[in-house]
């Protein structure tokens, strides 16, 4: 097995657990989210600063990787992990979910998705084998079987033609998928329709998967919708096995991903809106690029040890923002992703301490207030 | 004195030289090159990444601090120093030079330069007092005199009215100057005119300024040109006070800069070359974005023990940079910067041992051949 998954702490009285998961570029502790960096970066950050924070797994998307540079350029690079120098833990996408994005510039049949790609618009197949052999060549710890992502809202009918294919595709990229050394994914299809969620956790679970996603979630539905889905579907993977809920990172969620049992995240929230000057602090987000800042010498989060909590104001931070200087992107990510990285670390603790309720009762209180 | 200047060695065979300069905020060993830091941060860099590759004063601009955020709220952050987090040298110009560029948004007279921000179209007027006051609110250790950077070409004529100006202004600028813990620079003016740099360097000395600094060239004449100025007009300095060369940055002309005496220098064109994708190396330029690189994973100078040198490929880098990626723009700007600044202490050394002409003879063979 690439990986292994060793189950720590079940809260008593919520899904909520702490774990561990064991891969080939070291150990980490679940649950845990993963910074993006869609294009071997995760964007404005060096590695040393994702590895101050912590930042254990991060995440690179196939789609466009395979684009641009090429996954044969990568492979030759000696990966990923080579070619961007990091030697913690990756994980990628399958594509899946950038081509069907790509709306009238794709097509899907029952052998894969024909697309025109974004940057020139030259034509591309991929197809359950082509996403992991592309997989396979990145060379990541983890990768995720070709699937097509439920859109929302979608009829019945849509939902289980496209979730059974879902499944057929990821038969085929388990057959596909040689590399001893990385960990293929499943991923929970269904849309909002909970027997469909039964069905293609059922069929996946029969294939043993080393772990299993939840996807087709945050994609446009009400909150309460996604957490009902949560809820219903989480309990039908193996309580052995990590479960990755797929593209979301808000604060929110990440707490009510954890209660229902999810044990990894991702999300370009956090570095996505720092670039456009939010932050994420302990009493709630703040538009640091405001004029209300402007004189505002204290730091982002006077609780926060961050590097630019530490060294930096809200007045400099958005000078830079006005001024469109990229340190002032830098500082606003490092800040994003050190505070939800510590964000999860203290969900662990509670975990840990059987206190996760008390957690999310205090987060709820403190987070609305603001 | 807010700095003093310590002549350490002078060469047998040219003007160059070693020295120190002793500031509020640090010794710095000369000739040394200054990273631009416009807006209050060198583009792409944070202060940690600077001071590891050794910088030690770096330059910011009065005009763009002026209009955005305003020197009072640097003044209120407790100056350039403690707003953008540096504990080192700065020096600021003194917006002289940029209110000049305006073209058609500017009018000089004798009082002062009343111009519109390039930003929103507003109304200012910068005089020699303006400027000054608003040098000693930002708090650099070294601030410069507001002058006007005669053009290239301009007539005998013109270029004599204005360096009598500058010369006056310089007056002015020392007059209203009363921080103690700052220096106050005169530059010496006077076009491609040999008798006016003579007249100009003659009565600024006679005003006795801390340091001195040669500016107007580099600004569209021919190289040769400018050695000729440089030769002519370096020589009528005091021996015993530091010289600045403005504007001046590409290691040919750092060289010749040394070589006629000049101990400081300061450009954008380190960090500007290095976010179109062009870098420095021991044996000349390389255009790092060239499809030529794209499956290159060797580091950009394998001579060179830099961040990035040591960690990444011109494979990775190159695209980062197509890519449209922070991360790409940090790496050549810190290769580049740290290039230069090891250039500057290779000079050094060069001198402290008595051997610059062999060094300046080496470089020259090597940087043209590639």
């Amino acid at each position: 097995m690439a990986i292994t998954f060793e189950l720590i702490k079940q809260c008593s009285k919520t899904g909520a657990r702490a774990g561990r998961l064991y891969t080939p570029h070291g150990v980490f502790e679940t649950p845990i989210f993963m910074p993006v960096g869609t294009q071997a970066t995760v964007k404005a950050m060096s590695p040393d600063e994702l590895k101050a924070m912590g930042a254990g797994i991060i995440l690179s998307n196939t789609y466009h990787l395979y684009l641009r540079p090429g996954h044969e350029l990568v492979a030759e690079a000696g990966g990923l992990h080579g070619f961007m120098h990091w030697d913690r833990g990756i994980l990628t996408d399958s594509g899946g979910f950038q081509v069907f994005s790509l709306g009238p510039l794709r097509k899907i049949t029952e052998e894969g998705v024909a697309f025109r790609s974004h940057i020139d618009g030259s034509k591309h197949f991929l197809s359950p084998e082509k996403a992991t052999e592309i997989q396979m060549a990145l060379g990541a710890d983890i990768i995720m079987a070709f699937d097509e992502c439920v859109p929302y809202p979608a009829e019945y009918d849509y939902a289980k033609a496209s979730t059974e294919r879902t499944t057929r595709w990821a038969e085929r990229c388990k057959k596909a998928h040689t590399r001893k050394d990385q960990a293929l994914f499943g991923i929970v299809q269904g849309g909002m329709y909970k027997d469909l969620r039964a069905m293609s956790a059922r069929d996946l679970v029969a294939m043993d998967f080393p772990g299993y996603a939840v996807g087709g979630l945050s994609v446009g539905e009400p909150k309460p919708l996604m957490y009902e889905m949560l809820e219903h579907t989480v309990p039908l993977l193996p309580a052995n096995k990590p479960r990755y809920l797929m593209g979301v990172g808000t604060p929110d969620c990440l707490v009510e991903g954890v209660m229902y049992g999810i044990d990894m995240f991702d999300c370009v929230f956090p570095t996505r809106v720092a670039r456009n000057g939010t932050v994420m602090t302990s009493r709630g987000k703040l538009v640091v690029k405001n004029a209300e800042y402007a004189r505002d010498f204290r730091p982002i989060d006077p609780d926060c040890d961050c590097y630019t909590c530490r060294n930096f104001s809200r007045a400099y931070i958005r000078h830079l923002l006005k001024a469109e200087e990229i340190f002032g992107l830098r500082l606003t990510t490092i800040h994003n992703l050190h505070f939800l990285l510590n964000f999860m670390r203290n969900m662990r603790k509670a975990i840990l301490e059987d206190r996760f309720l008390a957690f999310r009762q205090e987060f709820r209180a403190q987070y609305q207030l603001h």
